[in-house]
């Protein structure tokens, strides 16, 4: 992965987690109406959850209600079930595949490199949405954040990254952002290396990362972004490690629902800026 | 107070709370070094504090250790022991005026207007310093914050705002600011008037604001600034009560001891252009 942006012809959605899922359904809905015309089956994906079978049976039941023809529950608890070819070829039959939250950990150590995740990538080419709560949102970039106390993360080393599933890259995605106080994470990610835009997704809060870079806000929550591209400077390269990072200048944005951002041009885009980006791009 | 810094030739000291009392008293030792001359008696007042007494005998040792000839245990719980006449002289004696952390919303409601709180800006005006911890540096604006929950402050309304002590103009301060994730209670206060500045004081950490309006980082901890001076958008003042907020563009800074801002000229000053500054202005 080498450029800056999505180039994946699917769109992605990154939701901060505790999207509602008994009663308005607003961000599942937006994930289900992204699903390519005809291709009404979902695969949901429980392998970060340490409890699946409390899990699924909520996302099986709004699914339906949303449309879905059929709603596979898919476990995948090690990476034996992660090469099954009964699961990719479900994967390769669902228009929308939804990963759940649990840990960001789990969820790369069984699927990377896996026939499940390939075909997943397969299906993102062919214009399938993907989407994902929490450790199912973190968990998409080139590189995620897996660990990272929020008391203060701004400290060297106190943020710990590795490769994530790689099917977006430029960013990197924090969740459960505004209520777990995680905007040092992002500060301690941006300081290492600003090139990468910060995204903290609050709860029931999510972006949709359309395939030309654009990030769209959904959900009653806050999506922040955190943009170090204008780092003026800092100290981390200089510290040891666990000593507080010095920040020099980072761009801070709210977005709500409607607000977006080009990633490419870091642009923030008001509504009827969206939407006209939007519309020229269909 | 009209002007945008503080100008009265007292130092004053904002400390983020759960500062080191008992063991290398780092952030202490910087409020005791900055007392005049001779003037070595401290006033600790324990008004916002619940449990004065089991408050008072740490600063008590802390302080005595540092060299401090007297330390007078202020608790101060009522406005009238607020116009105590020898409560009045013990301030006019110190050289160093500590407040303890609590509510601050006690400690503007028994100090505001009282003589106590006039002897106290006396002393500021003469040279002494005036420092404070937690609800002791939260409430040393004009104006303060005293409530709004921090896991979405982000919504119109959901911070609670009103005069503070005054001893500092053209910013406002918050405290446990990483630890508790208050980065939305700023971001709401700048989106409302983009004029002040937003300083998070973290915990074992301060700033001495000096009297030419330059902000020092002292202690272990960060100091987070958010400057919202350039702010770009917001809906704010469309929305209903508890709506989500949304922000273009506001600047982040994360300060560590030795770096210091200019609040007037919104200016981040790495260590040798902040000792400059300040071996000038000696």
């Amino acid at each position: 992965m080498t450029s800056q942006h999505p180039v994946a012809p699917g769109r992605i959605v990154a939701i901060g987690g505790a999207e509602d899922r008994t009663s308005d359904l607003e961000i599942l809905r937006e994930v289900f109406a992204l699903a390519p015309e005809g291709q009404d089956e979902v695969a949901v994906i429980a392998t970060a959850s340490g409890i699946p079978d409390e899990v699924l049976p909520d996302y099986e039941a709004a699914f339906s209600r949303l449309g879905a023809s059929r709603v596979h529950l898919l476990g995948i608890r090690d990476r034996q079930q992660a090469a099954e070819d009964d699961t990719v070829r479900l994967i390769k039959q669902s228009g929308v595949i939804f990963f759940t939250g649990g840990d960001q950990l789990r969820l790369t150590n069984v699927l990377g490199g896996s026939p499940v995740l390939s075909a997943i990538r397969d299906r993102l080419e062919d214009g399938a949405v993907v989407a994902g709560t929490s450790a199912g949102a973190a968990a998409m970039p080139g590189t995620m954040i897996y660990n990272g106390a929020a008391a203060d993360a701004l400290r060297k080393g106190a943020v710990n990254m590795t490769f994530g599933l790689g099917f977006v890259d430029g960013l990197i995605i924090d969740s459960h952002f505004l209520e777990r106080g995680r905007f040092t994470r992002l500060m301690e990610v941006g300081a290492s290396n600003p090139e990468y835009l910060g995204v903290g997704l609050g709860e029931d809060a999510g972006v949709i990362i359309h395939p030309n870079g654009i990030l769209e806000a959904i959900g009653p929550g806050h999506v922040v972004l955190i943009d170090s591209r204008d780092l003026a400077s800092s100290n981390i390269a200089d510290l040891s490690m666990g000593e507080p990072v010095a920040v020099e200048h980072m761009i801070l944005h709210a977005l709500v629902s409607g607000h977006g951002f080009d990633i490419e041009a870091r642009r923030y885009l008001v509504p009827h800026e969206l939407g006209a980006i939007l519309a020229e791009s269909r």
